[in-house]
């Protein structure tokens, strides 16, 4: 192996569990049947991973910058970047972004419906966000952008702006919004900002026409925008700038795809991919395909529906999930095998009978035709656990991938 | 598993061990017959420790601190604050403690008997104490404990004070008592403190009437203090701070207890817990199960015999301490093994044929009643190379305890 291939990332999220009953005593990985799966972990290499660390509990998004190589406790900006970047904003470097929703209040601003009835259409969100977006308040610009039900991102843009603001949510019915107040003294401004725009969002929002309509059908109006979850866009190296590469995402979830951007990689737009048991394998497929065919260094597929079915304690849909995805990758791989190296893995794992992450290790899998073997014959949390990567962090990963995809210089000479 | 359980940390001291030819080429531990810590083995996972990293010779003590999730490199105090600690004395941030202990000098400070014939009775160690303990020198105020014989521990409570300084002892009879030498420019005042303490406490100690009745008696008077292992007590986030965890130790030997107070442990007495094989393993057991549901988050049990049957060279009694610890886990997991999260281990390996601390690492084993096997059937340092933890630090065993036992909040969302 001499040329460069496409390392490709392959997540099932929260697909890592414990011994289910109801499997025979069984993980899923091991219940379910994946014919590819096992062929990976027969001809490649497999190991067992701590995605954090030993005893840590990753979240969706930490776990994620992990497996991109960067390390998570330096640069997590919070969600709000990351849900922003997934709903297709521009957050950069000094943005302060938020997650956003619409909720009803009283003039007096006591809480009526933290989520105006849930029942935000499209429509109805495109003329709310006309109504929001592009608002200026000092020197600092508001973008907005809905995304479904009463949900949407916000940043907000301009000189010296801090994340180390309290809450604004008051998290219960019947109580006031809360004001906004810096945690420390370089977030007086942010602090300031927010607590106008809030305001200003009621005034905008209050005598819209959607509004006066929602409420002659009988329903909340969408008259306050609340926000949560704040965090300031680090100024990171990009993938293309630490490796060189080319990297692109292909996934559901707007949490993953604005991780994802927040390290450099490029959206591919996948027709039918969401966040379920429901999202189009063989679209995706076909898509991974040419994506790698398009030239790309990098392409990180994320799976979701693993997770969905971990927390509904549903461990049949987990299986299901997990031998759809097994076959998605065994088209990927009679198309292109001889030009990726492919890591397959999760980013935490959710047990079915526990219905949270906890802080058991994954298992990993990393495959290429030319790859050396080791003696495990399957692809699971039991079987990883032998095998020739041994133990390894989440950052490890997209090191080994590009490594053997050949994209990292020699050290030395 | 939702709810948070108890983590508790047994370490047999020193077990760990090579292959022994009086036991048919078995370690200690394969030897032993260990119904419980096999059943552990079976049902859990296993992996082999260099408690603080390969090729490195552990102390009891730093392994210990490593052992509790703690960084011996940035957080060993020296031995004085532990032994003082240990001693049940109040030692603080900022704080300077040595290990004490009486002597016999002639006037003119040449030392006859460093240990002034190691005989002070209790009663003599109460009447010597009260010489001492309160001595003010300077700003500095002097506490000091005797423990058991000749040995005793020291704290200096001052502004300024410093550990860097040479030792008073010379450490040779027929020699004069050395005077203590700044070893770097901040610590000339605990230079100064500590000679001028030396000098008190034989002006205090010389007359005693315990000193005339020893002398009457034909036995050496303890008419100095001669100090050893100074350390300076650092402000270290305690347990409760890091993990927000009520966490105690049960143990017989001082520098345990200490080392666990260090990190912000709660020491639970247990009548008839020494540092010998003649430690009442029934009462720890009992006073384990009785610590765990009084709502402790994380209970550490030392066990010493196996470290001095090593350093005696005495292989039956390291087995024979191993099967009393092993009978001792099973009456601790028959009253809680569905409230707790289990992990035994050695701090590390004092081979019987060496008689003294080596580098080789030591087998450890987690446990859970939901926590995912292994195949490793049996608990040993040769099964557990072979273990599904792999290869850890000492640094890895409270964060793996704490994030299975539901104490470590998720990283991320």
């Amino acid at each position: 192996m001499t040329g460069k291939r496409t390392a490709v990332l392959v997540v099932l999220d929260g697909a890592g569990d414990r011994l289910i009953p109801e499997l025979g005593n069984k993980t899923a990985f091991q219940a379910a049947s994946t014919p590819t799966l096992d062929t990976l972990a027969r001809e490649g290499q497999s190991g067992l991973m701590n995605v954090i660390g030993p005893g840590m509990t990753p979240g969706s998004d930490t776990a994620h910058l992990a497996l991109f190589g960067y390390d998570p406790s330096a640069t997590y900006p919070g969600r709000g970047p990351l849900e922003a970047l997934g709903a297709g904003m521009d957050s950069q470097p000094g943005d302060v972004a938020f997650r956003a929703n619409f909720g009803t209040v009283e003039p007096d601003f006591t809480v009526v419906d933290r989520r105006a009835g849930r029942d935000i259409s499209k429509e109805e969100g495109r003329l709310l966000q006309e109504a929001i977006d592009g608002m200026q308040i000092e020197d600092v610009t508001v973008r907005f952008v809905h995304t479904v039900e009463h949900r949407g991102a916000l940043v907000l843009r301009g000189e010296g702006l801090s994340a180390k603001i309290s809450d604004v949510d008051p998290h219960e019915v019947g109580k006031k919004v809360l004001t906004a107040k810096p945690l420390d003294s370089e977030a007086e401004k942010t602090a300031r900002i927010v607590n106008a725009l809030i305001r200003e969002s009621f005034d905008r929002l209050k005598d819209l026409e959607v509004n006066q309509q929602r409420i002659s059908r009988g329903r909340p109006p969408a008259n306050i925008l609340l926000l949560r979850g704040p965090g300031k866009h680090h100024d990171i190296p990009t993938m293309q700038k630490r490796y060189g590469i080319k990297a692109a995402v292909l996934a559901g979830g707007a949490l993953y795809i604005g991780t994802a951007r927040y390290v450099g990689m490029d959206h591919i737009h996948v027709e039918g991919q969401t966040g379920t048991i429901d999202t189009d394998f063989d679209n995706i497929a076909v898509k991974v395909i040419e994506t790698i065919q398009s030239g790309y260094d990098y392409v990180f597929v994320h799976i979701k529906a693993t997770d969905n079915a971990s927390h509904d304690h549903d461990y049949k849909q987990k299986v299901l999930t997990i031998e759809r995805t097994d076959a998605m990758l065994g088209k990927i791989l009679d198309a292109v095998s001889n030009s990726v190296v492919v890591a397959v893995t999760a980013d935490h794992t959710t047990p079915v009978s526990v219905g949270e992450h906890t802080c058991d290790p994954v298992p990993l899998v990393l495959w290429s035709d030319f790859i050396r073997p080791d003696d495990v014959i399957a692809f699971s949390e039991i079987d990883a656990a032998r095998g020739g990567l041994g133990h390894l962090r989440g950052m490890d990963v997209t090191p080994l991938l590009l490594g053997y995809a050949g994209h990292i210089h020699k050290f030395g000479s």
